[in-house]
């Protein structure tokens, strides 16, 4: 259960990491009188892996770094990320490409690289052409303002509908030596796997192969990313970066190594979720932080899909804003997927609360402890399926009068 | 194009059908002031079918008719319908199914005819019993009061959080002879195929076999019910009931017959779709009717699937209710259903301005003439797929602020 009152990005100390560098700027492309323009720039010796949109709309930066990841990239030179607010450079047709083209040309001379090692992330409206000229007027400014500190400038820089910045930083022991991850990410509305209207970053020095952190990046993601939703809407820009500067090894046994990058594994996962979680919690309008988990399922995609239907109901979405546990509507959604069950085996819970079994509802419940229960941030829907023993979870948002407001004037 | 200033249900004169009465009144089980209650009873030598819901958490009136509309009815005997508003009836467990059989068990006394003759539909909240014994002593006052000019008086007694009540009546020739189409429905919110919390009930005197009655009921369903979504959940209660009352028979030969049968397809098609189109009218807190249309493409699976994720998005929903033509959020919604595309053919129109093509948006838009179109009741969404010759359409609302007070307050 994530901390509510700790929240994200306030007064957080994050950690530096050697060879891992960030600038700001206001790009003027949106935003006037904020930074909306991040440069990051790796140390030489650096790798880097990320997954993308599921979108088949996936916008121009999308299209330029997926493109780029798969290549191998020139180790002996520095890996370049740069990130611009405001506009997504989607569905841009050949002018966006060709925005992207001309971004890394520039950065490709600034930074005496190969165009492979350089990656675009855009996020914001639609459809529009990216002033990239206006962005690329700027690079040499933000290399000159290059510096390991700037994680938490950088985690403002690429926000949009966002309340707060989202930062993760760690740091963790493996055989007594001491590593860090360092990370942020964006995102409160699109939201739904795969991946969600999400950007995130994940930094670290442990040393490891590429081929490695790709698969162990992609494991992270179904048990974080993956699992939450906000509104059912998937983005077109959806992107997540993680990347290793290399700069600390464990010299170890081959035995010893598969227990390193297992513990690895875990820390890269809980950044994931933590930054997950980050994001529901700002959740357009979100009041509410709901977990729904589905268990004892015969199979896991039966949870899965249940756990989806329950979690993207506008009607049980509104139904928690409203402090109802409405668990009808639970049942409805569960109804909706087509999963055949017995439906007296079925429990739901709220807030711990059992509110069915046997086909039915109980009618001994106490009102007055379940109406407080349901006046807290933190909402747990369970259901039991009695059917086999896997089980999913999801985390979500409610749905309130302002997410409306902010998505009726926000052209995204 | 529906006519949304002819508001459903104000002044129309609705025709009565011999055989076919209806009778209303207050059952004091959830609403107090006002009639909850219906009671439908048609003369000996009816048919009737029925669609029900796809739920895997059917109510306990769906369970029950469902299997007595497979049964052959007892044609020398009245059919028997039994609505009431409030209470569902779902998930009520064996008690919910006693609270049917009983009620069937009082009305077979009271009309001499055999249980399967008899049809419940519940709508309402889920989960709570329901006081049926409250139910069955105003029976004999309903059997009182039945009468054949009952149908606006039984249009409103079904209905929930509706705004209005839904009636269609129309009378139609076939070989000179005038037929009848007499029917109504409710249902605002948890409305999405297959069938959206609703329910119809449609009533004629064309003399037609039960077989052919149901397969012409099921194709009709398709174009109409099947085609609307307000905010993509699914009741357990919806059910469309198609009766005639056989009065009047057209003696043809053979083919004429199959021709007029025909025509009277076409005539409950457009029932229904006048009934579905209502429906999407009074969707909860909706100020938009929007119609999405998918044309030219490869496949109708293609072209439904990504008609139902625009209808569906919430965030087309609130752009459209913004009065903003964000036609990147309809690229996002085409994105997400990972149907691959030829992006360069897509075009997208919303009121027939043409947004993009050639994979990008058009500049050259009278954003005037554009703005002034968006403040209109009626708004279209086409997407051109240029791939092929199939095409969908579904009928869908604006997603308001309005929206989220009614189902966070409502219990339903």
């Amino acid at each position: 259960m994530i901390n509510l009152n700790k929240r994200p990005g306030k007064g957080s100390k994050s950690f530096t990491l050697a060879g891992l560098k960030f600038a700001t700027c206001c790009s003027g492309t949106k935003y006037k009188n904020r930074d909306d323009l991040l440069l990051i720039v790796l140390d030489p010796g650096s790798h880097i892996c990320a997954c993308f949109t599921v979108s088949t709309m996936p916008s121009a930066p999308v299209i330029f770094s997926k493109k780029n990841i798969r290549k191998a990239q020139n180790i002996k030179q520095n890996l370049v990320l740069l990130i611009n607010a405001g506009n997504a450079n989607a569905f841009t047709g050949k002018q966006g490409l060709i925005a992207c083209e001309n971004k890394a040309q520039a950065l490709s001379s600034l930074f005496t690289c190969d165009i492979k090692n350089i990656f675009f992330s855009s996020t914001g409206v639609i459809g529009e052409q990216l002033p990239h000229q206006d962005i690329i007027k700027h690079l040499n400014l933000l290399k000159n303002k290059l510096s390991e500190s700037g994680l938490e400038a950088a985690s403002k820089a690429i926000l949009t509908t966002d309340l707060s910045s989202k930062i993760y930083t760690k740091k963790f022991k493996i055989d007594n030596k001491i590593f860090t991850i360092s990370a942020f990410a964006k995102g409160s509305g699109m939201i739904m796997p795969n991946m969600a209207t999400m950007l995130a970053f994940i930094f670290t020095d442990f040393a490891i192969d590429k081929k490695t952190l790709s698969t162990i990046t992609r494991k992270s993601i179904h048990e974080s990313f993956n699992r939450i939703s906000v509104d059912g809407d998937t983005s077109t820009s959806d992107t997540v970066f993680v990347a290793t500067t290399n700069k600390k090894k464990v010299e170890l046994t081959k035995d010893k190594k598969k227990k390193a990058i297992d513990v690895f594994y875990n820390e890269l996962k809980g950044a994931m979720i933590d930054l997950a979680k980050k994001i529901v919690i700002d959740g357009e309008g979100a009041t509410k932080f709901i977990t729904v988990r589905v268990k004892n399922a015969k199979t896991v995609y039966r949870a899965r899909k249940i756990c989806f239907s329950i979690a993207n109901s506008i009607l049980v979405k509104t139904a928690i804003a409203g402090e109802d546990a409405n668990w009808g509507r639970i049942i409805m959604a569960i109804g909706k997927t087509r999963i055949k069950l017995e439906i007296t085996k079925l429990k739901i819970y709220i807030q711990d609360f059992l509110l069915c079994k046997n086909g039915q509802g109980i009618s001994a419940i106490d009102e007055t402890s379940l109406s407080k229960a349901l006046k807290k941030r933190n909402i747990n829907i369970k259901v039991d399926l009695a059917e086999g023993d896997n089980e999913f979870t999801v985390w979500t948002s409610d749905l309130t009068d302002e997410y409306i407001k902010i998505n009726a004037d926000y052209r995204s």
